[in-house]
């Protein structure tokens, strides 16, 4: 009852993210800070890159899922865990579960990435598929919970959530100290915003002069469009985007409570930028990202940010796609 | 002169790889050394990733490379350097090179896989072909060093070629020593023998009690009948291997002669296991790593090295192969 509470109705604070990462460490993977000369080269300043592709299941939501699960009250943890995902979170969630001995049903759209479904799978969980276009996902996680006594593991809008994908902006500022880097500016991919926000409260109690900049695709900027007018607003949508993980219309409330007074902008790519940010990933970082995982190496490539020189950190935050999606991306944006 | 004199005779001792790493520091890249549980699930044990597919150039080459140009006096920079490679040396060469203002001239087979002639050229370097039934590609190289008074820089039978590689293993015993792993065995893909003879010597000097064991293309296993016969021994060789980074017949004088007494064994992949470990790092660790980087990774997976539950570090030598060699072995390598 008590964490339910917590759940509805608190932003958590910098002392929670710090809690997050003693709670999860040793089970998520303190990911590096990479840095390549051919990206500071085309950049024209330094970029580090922090690849949460090698994270357990390939993105930074085990961080955020596996937070979560660990502060379900003991007598809670059998009835196990539901969750409604494309896919990263799904994964997140199931393997966080699978590490605690715990069920989990995955809600999961028909049409998510194979890769996706496969690898919800992998960790044991039951997958129960509904159709987009005329089922209420949110309706059918709320009745499998009801029916199995089980607790829901949202995507973004949970502040233990928030606070486990913070631990990356904690480890991204102690890298960059313990190399005497000053990074000014660190863009970080959005859909709900959890990642973002989580990042942006790190980074405001560990390295306050660093801005922090959400990066989605065209026509799902919900969190660009919320930083403009100062309150929560849906983005147009539409058709779909390449980047599948990056779809939510608008930020959660509580990643829009924190990021409204700390992140500097809100930024877009379009779909064509994120292939080719796909495509330099493969060439030459030697990382499979996916299209939703590399929006903000897409700002720097593209120019929809322009860093004149500066420090930055970019997050890639998941690499779950199909090869023949990176395939495609790299036949689309061939290099001389 | 006295350079030239170290080149042709000498066998590097520890203490130069002590040397090289401080000569290549803050230009070489310091590659994590990660861990990923699927791997660890599927080989029943513990086992460290050395990602030199994330090094500058996207393989280890370049260390071996920068070191080796770094002791080439003041007076014999500006004639440059000249080295025949199918393609890593030759993109680790040009990179050094760039980096210090210097000419390079790279003779490679017309053959060689598209990525690695697009690297090479990318970093400046005058590219020679030559057609491998046909060509003479020492001779070739001989000739132009002596038309131009450039160096050359040979790609593993080098003392402070070989050293520059054995940084590498410098750093697997040192972030595993930082994390209190003591590692049993490292696996190591060899050709001409450079990588895994510098490793082995910095081992010997840090972790002496770690195995280094050797992997090759079946048919390419030069290093496997030499450290059996106790003596430099031709490989079969036949058809090319899809690994075209391993396919030396014969380990180097010197890398050799470190490895005879120091490697525990030589083991052989066959191209589908190799395939199926490409396959493998795309889909789980997120990384492109080409055909003969994979050997070690190859290794443990297919089960010609079994880790017994001993805690194994493999070395991931380079990622530069076309995105259709990864979309191949993944369409060919399907997983359940």
């Amino acid at each position: 009852l008590h964490y339910n509470l917590i759940e509805m109705t608190d932003v958590p604070t910098f002392a929670d993210i710090e809690a997050a990462a003693v709670r999860i460490s040793g089970h998520a993977i303190e990911t590096p800070l990479l840095e390549n000369p051919v990206l500071n080269a085309r950049v024209g300043g330094r970029v580090l890159i922090k690849p949460e592709v090698l994270q357990r299941t390939g993105s930074f939501k085990f961080r955020g899922a596996l937070n979560r699960i660990l502060v379900i009250p003991e007598a809670k943890r059998r009835n196990g865990v539901v969750a409604f995902s494309s896919g990263n979170h799904a994964q997140g969630v199931a393997a966080a579960a699978a590490l605690l001995g715990m069920p989990a049903v995955i809600v999961m759209p028909r049409d998510a990435p194979h890769m996706k479904i496969a690898g919800t799978r992998s960790h044991g969980a039951e997958i129960v598929f509904y159709d987009r276009a005329t089922d209420d996902r949110e309706a059918i996680a709320a009745r499998l919970c009801e029916e199995r006594g089980a607790t829901l593991v949202k995507p973004f809008d949970d502040p233990f959530i928030v606070a486990g994908q913070g631990t990356i902006g904690l480890e991204i500022a102690r890298a960059a100290q313990s190399r005497g880097i000053a990074i000014d500016t660190v863009l970080v991919p959005a859909g709900g915003g959890g990642v973002v926000s989580g990042i942006a409260l790190a980074l405001s109690g560990t390295s306050p002069n660093t801005k922090v900049i959400s990066v989605e695709p065209e026509n799902f900027d919900g969190m660009r469009r919320s930083l403009a007018s100062g309150a929560r607003t849906r983005a147009a949508g539409g058709a779909p985007s390449i980047a599948d993980a990056l779809m939510a219309l608008m930020p959660g409330e509580i990643p829009f409570a924190i990021s409204r007074d700390r992140l500097s902008a809100g930024i877009t790519v379009s779909d064509s930028a994120l292939g080719a940010a796909v495509a330099f990933a493969a060439r030459h970082l030697k990382l499979i990202v996916e299209p939703g995982g590399a929006a903000a190496l897409a700002a720097v490539l593209s120019g929809a940010f322009r860093s004149g020189g500066s420090t930055i950190a970019i997050v890639l935050t998941g690499g779950n796609c199909d090869i023949e999606t990176v395939a495609n991306a790299c036949a689309e944006a061939r290099e001389p």
